[in-house]
């Protein structure tokens, strides 16, 4: 964190204080990442583990992978002692676990303001917010297209909560921008309306190049070189087959040092065996293959063994989500990742539901419960998804935000020390007696409970009186005050206007494309 | 099983079979209870467990009990060897573990159905309903207070739930009947509109008395006195009292063999310290005492090692349900209830909200992930619970007792045999392909995952063609659905006579009370 003061401190120069942004700086409170002071939850027994790392190695090998229209990958794989046959690459034993040797087992990502860098790996689990979907919905206008101004909003919001420390990527498709302009303008919005981390675009190689581009301009080119200042979503298309358009982006990523998020996109019974093992089987041997050829790019580039997991109802053909196979899945990738020292990513707001209703709620707190405990590191989608991620719903965003803080409190663990004892409470009260005025109630209750700034806790009269107001209606109005209250965090308005130039420039070189 | 089906046939005798109802019995599913193939979440470590252990010891032998109007409980303790002055009872430290060795690890609560009697304790995993609202809410005419038609009406939802194991108690109080009678309307709705295992009543000694004779009429007088037939809820008056009603009650149970959940009642902050190891500590000390006292009135008496604990929202002084310090304490509370080697009940379908909504799932959700990994061996509440516990709702029980099944399938674990590993099934896919047609896929995919029955997998065009319907809505419908198709299980028409008729005798020697 000095390191990165320091960093600030040197860029913006001698006449950096004179350049910076007069605008009043309000104070948002962003908690720290989470770091696990609770055990994960090991479903997987030791002979389980080693059957599906044999069974994915006999994957690589016998099977192996397609790395589609992509000369250059086949011959980092022939150079490496793969064997490839038109675009199969197989991958003898043991060749892609040794491979990712190199790659590191935590990293930092640098944000803009350095207090909120955060630490990939090891103990901890970053929570970022939903990624993707095409349409938005919020319970006064319900479901339309999402355009930039959604994408804006919901930057905004995730900047202004306090559990969630990063600022993700396309938190919603701003639809009323070309395509091959997007990129630009999503960055530049989590470039400068949050100071939080953020993700860089892998919808096109030269979409990751203009994201690197940009953030030499946000952080300075040579910080960018030496440090890890995005972590980008580079999706597998399950099964086994890697993309030249993804594979394009890993490879702009890895080479500039940037953290890509290898990760398997599965829906079970579809992408992947109709059972745990065999789909865990398939995960690990698309991981492997995944990273292993990051490190063929740039040996130590950061990367995360990241899973997306959900199961099919074979009745329709639709995906569910929080559905306790996806839990079996998440609890076992964890361990697989952690067999291989590699962060984790998984797990997030998922749900099936149209609405912000009880189904959105039970099949989100299965999800994001199950990826606190299956030692998730890396959390994408973390609050605000809706109807199998087509949506990104505001009043959701709000309220999955909010049970955000349950995790924090959660794996904070248990306190053992004499204070949280209580021994003199117990004795100053008795049997029969009432804590709430005792002395170590009294030093302790403000910090004690986890407490949600969105639910409901009033009397029934009180709520009644007040419109008996439900969940979504509640969300509704904390979504409203919030983006009234936005304030952005300051910047200096010569990097903001370096950043500017670089999307006018970049937009005028290219024509409109919507598809 | 077969002992207890030769049992019943033993029972009906000779004229038994002519003497059956002939009512149809409709074939309604019920799933085994959960036995978990899945570990626990330990968050405590030994040291923390030690110190909580340490500690609650010197609270039994320092501070001491209050066991209040009870000069019978009073000279036990003393015989036992407790230094008793006036109501309070102090432990010499070992003594209530040294006493309470004698309880089973393990018991069979036996159903009038042999094929749901329960095996409460070690892996296994018990759902009970709801119990104790004197509300009822439904979408449609709102929350009003519960009558025995709710009652009911409750009991049969129970019986046509797959995932629900046991009938539970007060599902909700049926305030349209006097108190001093309730009891005995409520237990013939259990013993006669569904055969699963179910509570006795609690609040008085004398009902207590009338449950055990009842269930003499159900199952023969013989057999209850050999075997437990009904698991009832002695709740502790937090801190460190227990009252003369529900040791009244405690001592009738255990004197006839039948269980009793032993469970203090804490609101964190209120009735314990404002701190999880405190409040642990507190817990241990209060069942410590309790199951001691069991096994004081008849050794290897069952018990259950209870835990109900809440916190305290300390801007309102609400009770708040579902959040990380409840978790916490009931993971806690596990573990020190598997190192006494006694059962454990706690968790349950908690949440302070006044609907059916995003924070009722929320909250819910959050209880009963943390109740199944925490080792819950008895789960009351499992289904049904609104408002802190003062309502029982219609469609909660239904979405709740829904979600259960979710849990179900994720303590069967992960299996690892050659069909799971599906090595054929990715060899015969391939790089590229899809799963849905593959021989694995069509051989497992009905058994492979779990399907809710109430909540929404549609596509969004056909879900809002149909109505664009929330969960809560979709909740009533088959709430109406289900309570329109009940038929009540097959019944001895002489055992149910001979019920009806001990009802109505008691009755008539009663005056109506209503409070």
């Amino acid at each position: 964190m000095s390191e990165a003061a320091t960093r600030r401190r040197g860029r913006t120069g001698g006449g950096g204080a004179a350049r910076r942004a007069e605008r009043s700086t309000v104070s948002i409170e962003t908690a720290r990442f989470i770091e696990r002071n609770i055990p994960n939850l090991e479903i997987l027994n030791a002979e389980a583990l080693d059957i599906i790392e044999t069974n994915a190695e006999t994957v690589l090998e016998e099977i192996g992978v397609n790395f589609v229209n992509n000369e250059a990958a086949l011959q980092r794989w022939r150079d490496a002692g793969a064997d490839v046959q038109g675009e199969r690459v197989r991958i003898p034993r043991g060749l892609a676990r040794e491979l990712i040797k190199t790659a590191p087992s935590q990293f930092t990502q640098h944000a803009r303001n350095p207090d909120k860098s955060v630490e990939i790996g090891g103990k901890n689990l970053v929570l970022a917010p939903v990624y993707g979907p095409p349409f938005v919905h919020d319970m006064e206008k319900g479901r339309r297209y999402a355009t930039m101004d959604d994408f804006r909003n919901f930057v905004k919001l995730g900047h202004m909560s306090k559990w969630l420390h990063h600022s993700g990527g396309t938190v919603c498709e701003p639809t009323d921008i070309p395509v091959n302009k997007r990129h630009l303008d999503m960055l530049q919005a989590h470039m400068t309306l949050t100071d939080k981390p953020f993700m860089g675009s892998v919808t096109d190689p030269s979409r990751a190049v203009d994201s690197v581009e940009m953030c030499k301009l946000l952080f300075g080119a040579d910080f960018v070189d030496q440090n890890t200042v995005m972590t980008s979503l580079i999706n597998i298309n399950s099964p086994l087959t890697f993309d030249d358009v993804m594979m394009g982006a890993l490879e702009v990523y890895a080479a500039n040092n940037q953290a890509a998020i290898i990760s398997p996109f599965i829906v079970g019974g579809a992408m992947a065996p109709v059972s745990v093992a065999g789909t865990l089987t398939q995960v690990l041997a698309e991981v492997l293959a995944g990273v292993a050829y990051s490190q063929l790019v740039r040996k130590g580039a950061p990367v995360i063994f990241g899973a997306f997991v959900t199961s099919i109802d074979m009745n329709s053909g639709a995906p569910t989500f929080g559905t306790p196979e996806a839990s079996q899945i998440t609890y076992g990738a964890g361990q697989l990742a952690r067999r291989l020292g590699l962060p984790y990513r998984s797990a997030g707001s998922f749900c099936g539901s149209k609405l912000p209703d009880a189904q959105a709620a039970y099949e989100t707190a299965n999800s994001l419960n199950m990826g606190l405990l299956s030692g998730v590191n890396f959390m994408l989608h973390s609050c605000g998804w809706l109807e199998g991620g087509l949506v990104s719903s505001y009043e959701k965003f709000v309220l999955d935000a909010d049970q955000l803080g349950a995790l924090h409190q959660l794996a904070r663990g248990v306190s053992i020390d004499a204070e949280h004892q209580a021994m003199d409470a117990i004795r100053e009260v008795g049997p029969g007696g009432h804590y709430l005025g005792c002395g170590h109630t009294q030093r302790n209750f403000k910090t004690s409970f986890w407490r949600s700034e969105v639910l409901d806790y009033k009397p029934f009269e009180t709520w009644y009186e007040e419109g008996a107001r439900d969940s979504a209606t509640l969300a509704s109005e904390k979504v409203r005050r919030k983006l009234d209250s936005y304030v952005p965090p300051a910047m200096d308005v010569a990097v903001s206007e370096a950043i500017n130039e670089f999307v006018s420039k970049r937009k005028s070189e290219m024509s409109d494309a919507f598809s």
